[in-house]
């Protein structure tokens, strides 16, 4: 009957936060970028020597975006400009040993600052969609996350927090095509996406002095398209 | 850098679930149907008297759904077929005296269902778009799920939730212009509605013996358009 549960009532659930970052990184440089994720060995039980999603508890005095941001920046360096609430995930025996609930957060990041991650002896990135055994139920939150950012691509800005400020339409059909795993036809692509309100033109084309240098557009601001959560719509 | 935060880590940070449940009511017969919810008045400090989301506690042997759904009969006896989870909401400050974080589920209750809900001292529907002042963050979350509600229905078979398994245009667009509360042209509508994959026509038609009896409709099972959260997926 009431949200104020007293500490007492929950003391034996805990809380944490967890996050899956998605970038589109190549390890060569003649690789084609695809999409990865950095994970985090665990050094402790339960799980130790697994990989999982890095994350940890929440402190009595900051925001749950907060709690997920430190976490991300304790363990890969990454400060992402798109980090958004996914799920909460809480099916009972999750952890072994007690009743966690875990907030997770995901993340998108560029692959310029991808390059930049932290990468130590107990941090290290893995193909999406090609992952080892993780620790908990990490691989079902991976799934899920995968699963939300293939039916997202479509009708949202996603794609711009894997691009900067400004991009072409070849650079807009990489990112939905290593995203979606598909090839996808470039007339098709471009006709869409000029009859897209979510994209604009800025007049800029790519210099280098070709015969039709591709035109250089930007996401269209006014246009929202994405699930912000409550707390960034303002 | 660990997901199993231990009970001591986070024993100043509790844990709830809360639910906005939204039907189609009328308050009287002569009234058209408006998108209501149901709330339950606190008891108890904070905010003693105040009107507040049906929640409460996690057991830490239930999953989350489970503790949404008996929060929900316990104070409204309804058992709703759509609920899904929300978002979390945590910020510092949303309870005055501990820290609580609250798990939120929305739930969509056909119009049947709603009438046979609890009604009791401590239980009264109200306007969804015409809410008192509510205890912690209540009036945030409420705006929250109404504006999910409304960009979800857009695209999704949410309006199906409020209707039975089959039904006319004429409904679907009743549900439509309850929740948008705007007009909806009907020739725009049914043709919209036509080309969809999202509707199917059974091939029966309303009885009655009209000139033009109105064709039937069921959702297209094989079309997922909402997102159920990934506990539901499979």
């Amino acid at each position: 009957m009431t949200d104020s549960a007293s500490p007492h009532d929950v003391s034996l659930v805990s809380l944490a936060v967890s996050t899956v970052i998605f970038a589109l990184r190549a390890d060569r440089a003649s690789e084609a970028a695809s999409l990865r994720l950095p994970l985090v060995r665990r050094i402790r039980e339960p799980f130790a020597g697994q990989w999982a999603l890095p994350g940890g508890p929440i402190e009595a005095t900051e925001g749950l975006e907060h709690a997920a941001a430190r976490h991300l920046l304790d363990t890969t360096a990454l400060r992402p400009t798109f980090l958004e609430q996914l799920y909460a995930f809480g099916e009972i025996g999750r952890s072994p040993d007690d009743r966690v609930i875990s907030i997770v957060y995901w993340a998108l990041v560029r692959s310029q600052e991808a390059q930049l991650a932290a990468i130590g002896e107990n941090v290290r990135w893995f193909l999406a969609d090609d992952l080892p055994p993780l620790a908990f139920d990490h691989n079902d939150i991976v799934e899920y996350a995968l699963w939300r950012l293939r039916t997202k691509v479509e009708y949202s800005r996603i794609a711009h927090a894997f691009l900067g400020e400004t991009f072409t339409l070849a650079e807009l059909r990489d990112v939905h095509e290593a995203v979606l795993r598909r090839a996808i036809d470039p007339a098709n692509f471009r006709r869409q996406m000029e009859s897209s309100p979510a994209i604009i033109a800025t007049g800029e084309h790519l210099s280098g002095g070709r015969h039709r240098p591709p035109k250089i557009y930007r996401y269209n601001g006014a246009v929202e398209l994405t699930d912000r959560g409550p707390l960034t719509r303002s």
